[in-house]
């Protein structure tokens, strides 16, 4: 089946996780990306633990339906050779701290000396401008300056970090997205571009209203644990075998919510018939619906909120969305085997097109595995791979 | 300065949040971005606290560059409309509950009759097949059943939701990217088509590594507060006036890092020396940092890490964020003015475009302020737009 990205050439010399988040959204959809790997040790991600066989673990999940071939871009030869592979491709892609490809010589202005249409993204934690342009980050920095690290956590606790890397992955993301709008542009006009994505402004956007509100309203936003400031019950709650979110955002749910916890005698009560009320006195009915949801399972508070038509959501480990039922039908979980690591499993595809399904084809490529493949279509013959390898060049 | 998706024209059904994050992409980019509102109340975020001038301050927040018309797509007549205008349109997307455009009569082999190359996106809790395709959810029931919400938080305390609402706005940016994805396809062959995306499968396919690494080695991820397992240090530590992130990553970093916080006596000692070492004496090294640290303002520590060219990051509050120079310098905080609203800002554009940036130009459209624009052009004339009000299908 044709993917969308089909005959899209990436050179992705991205490396570690929010790069490969974001070429990994153009390999799925078809797009042929290929891993400008340094000779020695590959991507860090390669090294980071915990192993398996003596191979990072962490690598092989971020890198599936890309190839990789080895090169050196501390050599001029190394360089000379990444400027034949980009005459031959759609699109740069780059990770490193700001103003690093400048120095390397490989910036912007040098790709498109050799490759007029060329689209060059570069991503890094705080942009290619500004007083940060050249700090290195990592996304905790990110979600730090971005204010959503300040707004994640208990009121009466410390700030905290998002627990999957969110700075990376959404910096990733909009870099991902921001490739494809500049190749609707160059359908249209024949014109490549240069893309400036950093983690902390991909953040700052996705910090809801809260800069809105504040400036409307001069309240500064707070931590609020699992609450919401507009609606009550929106909340964790205990479980017998772990924890569930429950929740109500539409007035007319409290009727049926209240039935389902089996409150049906609060459902009039003033402190509690309506959302405001609701809100007001939250630290009073919180522990009305605990003491409900903690005398039953996830499964049976499940069935409970299914069969009244309740938002319900398990509060699921790792371990359980891998199986959960919904997350299996949606195929986001996916079988995969390669040599370096045997069997293990991956996250699947998030954007499911009718008629141009992604999909994950291929395993993580080892270092330099498609050498051969793609040094030859530029007319450098095996031999000289050998020799290049050689001198380290490969 | 010509934008990137001119002459896209994208009919807008989604409400709250989830979707006008993703229309919000294509409308900083250029394309027309028509919101569909009901005739009463018009989008729900219109109406969410908290209120500034009787107005929800959540609204405009969401909706800058696009046009709003009033329509009731409970009448007959409101759906005939809908699908003249689908026929002038490129794009179509919609954030209902999963199934809801089938029973509305208006699902996407229907807008496909009207108009054969559409592109349909549809973004829901959790997708449109499997079990909970018909459950409604907010943000933070998609991080439950995603694993991010388990995985976030202190480890001796309770998980913890991200502050701001990662389910929904990442389940938008995964549909603007899967819409110009399509776009991209129908380019090359004329065919349009149907995307589904759930808020919860965007979340699972982020969480990094953690499906790849729990089933390669068995071991259930963990909440992790604000460290890390392949790092340390890598932290929030307190300051006089606030909290900041201080990290090392890379092993060169800890003779400048030891330097730069006073604790040049400990670079060679054995229970530091090596990431390893640091890792397992974490509960050691912390407080001899963190005692450096609190007797510092955030601007004397900044100062001192970006001198030893060390990763720093304050923890910045919202109404911090919008005063930090990195942040304006990216043009990440956007001055905006409007009658309903008066002066306040809003998020920028985080992707940067270099030949077509991407802007903010025009505030959040009132209910139906577009309206005599926007019908005049499908045959609708002013006279009949007044009769549809009175009839209430506008």
């Amino acid at each position: 089946m044709m993917k969308a990205l089909e005959g899209i050439r990436v050179i992705d010399l991205t490396t570690a996780f929010s790069g490969p988040v974001a070429t990994m959204q153009l390999a799925d959809h078809g797009a042929e990306v290929i891993k400008i790997e340094n000779n020695k040790t590959g991507d860090p991600s390669r090294t980071w633990t915990p192993f398996v066989n003596g191979k990072g673990a962490w690598y092989p999940t971020m890198n599936r339906n890309k190839k990789s071939i080895s090169l050196n871009l501390r050599t001029d030869e190394g360089k000379r050779i990444l400027l034949e592979l980009v005459k031959t491709a759609d699109v740069v892609v780059e990770n490193y701290k700001g103003g690093t490809m400048e120095k390397m010589g490989l910036g912007y202005e040098v790709m498109k000396s050799v490759k007029p249409d060329i689209i060059m993204a570069s991503l890094c934690g705080y942009g290619q401008t500004g007083p940060y342009k050249n700090q290195g980050a990592y996304s905790n920095l990110a979600e730090a300056m971005a204010g959503t690290l300040y707004l994640t956590g208990f009121p009466d606790g410390m700030p905290c970090g998002s627990g999957v890397a969110f700075g990376d992955s959404v910096g990733g993301v909009f870099t991902a997205l921001g490739i494809l709008t500049a190749l609707i542009h160059r359908n249209k006009t024949g014109e490549g571009q240069y893309i400036d994505v950093s983690m902390t402004d991909s953040l700052v956007h996705l910090s809801e209203c809260f800069i809105g509100i504040y400036t409307l309203t001069g309240e500064e936003p707070k931590r609020m644990g699992n609450r919401d400031a507009a609606a009550f019950p929106y909340d964790l709650f205990e479980a017998k075998d772990g924890y569930c979110i429950l929740s109500i955002t539409n007035v007319n749910d409290w009727t049926p919510f209240a039935k389902a916890v089996g409150l049906e005698h609060l459902i009039d009560d003033l402190r509690f018939d309506t959302n405001k009320h609701r809100i007001e006195n939250q630290n009073e009915l919180f522990p009305l619906i605990n003491e409900w949801s903690k005398q039953r399972t996830r499964a049976e508070i499940e069935k409970i909120f299914m069969e009244a038509g309740q938002a319900y959501s398990p509060v699921l480990k790792i371990s359980e969305v891998i199986e959960n039922e919904q997350v299996k039908a949606r195929d986001m979980i996916i079988d995969m085997e390669d040599p370096d690591y045997g069997k293990y499993k991956i996250q699947g595809v998030p954007v499911k097109l009718s008629l141009t399904p992604g999909s994950v084809d291929t395993p993580a490529p080892s270092i330099g595995q498609h050498n051969e493949e793609i040094y030859t279509q530029i007319g450098i013959t095996p031999e000289q791979i050998a020799g290049y390898k050689e001198q380290g060049v490969m």
